[in-house]
Order: structure tokens, then C-alpha cells, then sequence
């Protein structure tokens, strides 16, 4: 067989979707990794959940602990995890600091997911 | 002033708020933390950012990278984690591998952290 005869066989391009909306930038992304870091602990998660699930959306630190099997200084990094992100924030009133889910934060997250999945235009990240 | 007569300050007990729900459990936890730890990188955000991007929230291998700056065996690491945590999967067609977002699996975060927002019932991961 000459080289010439040789079959030549297409190389298939793939098919590229188009674009529909605006990918994450980069700093959108790093702000936003950030956040999920926050969220990528079970004892964070459990604390959270401790505080969402509560009247109000907001627990004394005295109550946030039970259920969770670590000890208080372990709790109270994690608390500060959670606030420093931005998904908490306290106030001392008497004797107590109180924790409360800060409501604008989880929905921010909820939305650019939700934008993930149907494909509808998601917030950026501010 | 003797002993008797020093004023007694009681120690005034905390408001605790009541459960309105069940937190999450140790186990739902764990799993939930997991999901997050995959979204927790800046780089996967951007590579699933640029697939659910696309028409269909499906894009070839090829495509995916584009605006990434990372080398292209650090995307395949970064699209298995993202594979493994059940947030993509992927099917190959021809010479291509096309990656595509699993609604399913952003919805359920999504709604677990609107429950967190609103207070009403959550989704507790199966």
C-alpha cells in the first residue's frame, strides 16, 4: 500500500455547548471557596444546624454545644470559623453570647447553586 | 459589713430558644461536609462554574479548561473529586469525555441551607 492510498481518518471535534451565562471569575471563585471551606467541617455543620434549628434562628453558645461531642475550646474555634465566613454572627447580652445564622449569607449560597442547576443567572459574589 | 449581709447576685440562666427541628444528624453531617469539602477549592468551583455555564449544563473535557489556569492533569484530579462527591458525571462520546452538572445533587445542598435560612424542614441527606 503507497502512502498515498493510506486512509485518512477525520479527527471528530466535540461539540461545544455554548456559553449561556457568565462562568464564576476567579476572585468570585476564591471569595466563594472560602465560604464552602467554612461549611467542609461536620462539627461546623452540626454546630450551624444546632443554631438554624432553634426559634428565631439564634442559640446561646450554652445550648449550641449539646449533642456535639467536642470540648468548648474546639467549639468556640469552630464558632469563629463560622462568623470570620460570615454565615454567623454574635452578640453578648448578660452573661451570654448568642450565635445567629445570618439569613442573607446561606441564601447568597442557596441562589448561586440554584443557578447551577437550572442554569438561570446566577449573583456573583460581591 | 458582715458576710450575712453581702448582696447575692443570681446568676442569671440564658434564654435558650426552642427546637423547631431536628439538627442534622453526626452521620447526615459527615456526609453533607464531604459535598462541601469538593466545593471548597476555587479551581473546581470555576471548572463546575464553566460546565453548568453551557447549554444542556454539559461541556466537553476540552472546553472545560478554558480561562482555568491550571495544567491539564490537575483538571482531571480536580473533575474526579467533583465526580466522586456526585456533583458531575461523566460520559464519553467518540474521542471525548463530556462532563455534565447532576441537578439532583445541587438542588439537595441548596435546599438544605434554605432550610437553614428560613427555618422550615430540611432535607436531611439520605
Amino acid at each position: 500500500m503507497s502512502k498515498q492510498s493510506l486512509p485518512i481518518t477525520p479527527i471528530q471535534a466535540c461539540t461545544a455547548a455554548p456559553l449561556v451565562r457568565e462562568p464564576l471569575t476567579p476572585a468570585a471563585a476564591v471569595e466563594l471557596a472560602s465560604v464552602f471551606r467554612a461549611l467542609s467541617d461536620p462539627v461546623r455543620l452540626q454546630l450551624l444546624s444546632s443554631i438554624a434549628s432553634r426559634a428565631g434562628q439564634e442559640a446561646c453558645v450554652c445550648d449550641i454545644s449539646a449533642g456535639v461531642e467536642v470540648s468548648q475550646p474546639t467549639i468556640s474555634h469552630h464558632l469563629r470559623v463560622l462568623r470570620e465566613a460570615g454565615l454567623l454572627e454574635s452578640e453578648r447580652r448578660a452573661s451570654w453570647v448568642y450565635y445567629r445564622i445570618v439569613p442573607e449569607a446561606m441564601a447568597r449560597i442557596s441562589r448561586i447553586l440554584d443557578a447551577h442547576t437550572t442554569g438561570t443567572d446566577a449573583a456573583v459574589p460581591a
